[in-house]
């Protein structure tokens, strides 16, 4: 790979690397990872977070019921971090985003084109900034990639051809999940925060588990498309459940904040239902699969919802092929029996 | 005042400080908010803000159940920035917090002793990190301040004595919402966020209210203890309607971003109950008043749970003196509507 380019100025602790190196084949046919796909993003990352920090235009935009165009300025600053970056990787030939939700070569910044001999061969699917409800009271806010082998994201199996994910986590700090699972070996589910004053990506906890044994002390519930519950009286009935069992509700309405405290904590349950009413939002290209990935290499689960002949049924996220860009779908992820018990009950 | 201390390093926009001036009397008797208190206080915030975004060693302690000393380290962090910045501000002569929560002379930085003729004595009390729980997942948290009128916040009436509020709010910016009412002059409740890059505080939302008509059109909720509504039947079954009526669920269990989020909004209600088995855990030096005051001057109530001889009521927050700086309470805060009809059917 002679076009790989480097980023000068961000890092990766040798930890870091180390553990990235542990879930990606070393034979060559993934040389490109390390040396520039993960750098590049982990490094549009920190600037994105370095964006928000200072972006006051925003937050006084909030003040209004409908975002105008300072909201969008934000959404459009993440998106043009990340399509920067991709311009020097290689091996990244396809993009697309919520944003922009249509696949697209990627236009490199280096001179010469990629020869048609190379091995690596990756898609880009991403969004760029989600939570736009919750920016305006300066939540924590994410951004989620997927990366897909060969030059789309479409008609292939989510399972096997999507194989990377990164969560940028803009809170009081800066992190990310990281995701990795190839065939034969073991899948990583990490996380790294940046540390601003060496420009250096760290990991902090190197391995993420949502697979820990029966009944934790604190069971989490994150109920999304609550509004739904009015036209499912299963999902009413079981978030009753929860409460009379005593479980901890947390729920900031943001996909990426409330995946990652159940990854933090060990534990919890997202719910996103869909109904005739209250149609499915989130993204399966840009949303579900690469949470799906997180959460399955976690070792969790992550289920969505299909129309079949009796009804809504639940399936694996990762499991149905993708047919467009803009498909949608609800989701019930997080802990393995979690998962079981609501799509149980919900389905019932 | 001759011993006012200046903030060199960081500034207060143009347009900040006159918000303020409107709010605070400009005879003469009140000097000191805007020549020492006000600015080292958002001094302090600033340093907070800057801590946490570095504190990754304090992430890593999250995967253990219990918070360890790591965890201590962010809120002592806190605590200190807070601690050092009074040191310079003469006419703060007592201090107290949620973690050492005795009240205590101020030792000042400067080399004389303030004159026992000044006219300005103030007392402050002040939560350096709320929302622990959430740290380890980077979502937003927050600090809590209140400043008192006197030597003592005991035994004196909040509603009068307690005249400023400031809440830190660490999320991808760092901002903060500063509230004052002083008798005969307008109150004020706004926000202001931190520019890193020029180390300014500007306003971006000079008036915030949750004293807007009936019916916005999307409503907020945020159920806190909710453990208790398995105690409390009115309070599951309140639940159920707000579900039922498709409000919008926030909760992020920090009672900063939390309060926060309905701020900004302009509207929501926040609820906290107390029940024999799930007792009240938020102070009401440290928590409740200053919320209290935040939230009333935003034009909206902020009501906590009595009890009576008939059961619990509720009361005002700021009606009842505090005894103790360890006494607790629940509450009930948000938009007056919405704090009307959750206090109403709570004690139906």
């Amino acid at each position: 790979m002679e076009n790989t380019t480097t980023t000068p100025d961000i890092h990766l602790s040798p930890a870091l690397i180390s553990h990235l190196q542990n879930a990606i084949p070393q034979d060559g046919t993934r040389e490109s990872l390390l040396s520039s796909v993960i750098p590049s993003l982990l490094k549009s990352i920190a600037e994105i977070a370095k964006g928000l920090q200072n972006s006051h235009h925003v937050s006084a935009a909030g003040t209004s019921n409908t975002f105008g165009d300072d909201q969008l300025n934000v959404d459009v600053q993440a998106e043009s971090h990340i399509r920067t970056a991709i311009t020097t990787c290689p091996t990244i030939v396809t993009a697309s985003s919520e944003e922009d939700p249509v696949e697209r070569p990627v236009a490199h910044s280096f001179p010469a084109a990629p020869s048609s001999s190379q091995r690596e061969v990756y898609t880009l699917a991403f969004d760029p900034l989600d939570g736009s409800s919750i920016i305006p009271s300066n939540w924590t806010v994410g951004t989620i990639i997927g990366l897909w082998d060969g030059p789309t994201a479409l008609n292939c199996p989510p399972s096997t051809s999507q194989f990377l994910s990164i969560l940028g986590v803009f809170g009081p700090r800066t992190t990310a999940i990281i995701a990795i699972r190839f065939p034969s070996l073991p899948s990583a589910c990490l996380e790294a925060a940046f540390d601003s004053l060496t420009r250096t990506w760290e990991v902090t906890r190197p391995e993420l588990s949502l697979a820990s044994g029966p009944s934790p002390k604190t069971k989490y519930f994150s109920p999304a498309n609550l509004r739904s519950a009015s036209d499912i009286p299963q999902y009413a009935k079981l978030i009753s459940e929860y409460i009379s069992q005593a479980y901890t509700l947390r729920y900031s309405g943001g996909l990426v904040p409330d995946i990652v405290h159940a990854l933090i904590k060990g534990h919890g349950v997202y719910i996103s239902p869909v109904s005739q009413r209250h149609k499915a939002k989130l993204r399966r290209l840009y949303e579900l699969c690469p949470i799906a990935l997180v959460v399955e290499c976690a070792g969790g689960k992550a289920v969505e919802f299909e129309k079949g002949e009796e009804g809504q049924r639940g399936v694996n996220i990762l499991a149905k092929e993708i047919k467009e860009t803009d498909e949608r779908g609800g989701i019930v992820c997080g802990s393995g029996e979690g998962v079981l018990e609501a799509v149980t009950k919900i389905f019932a």
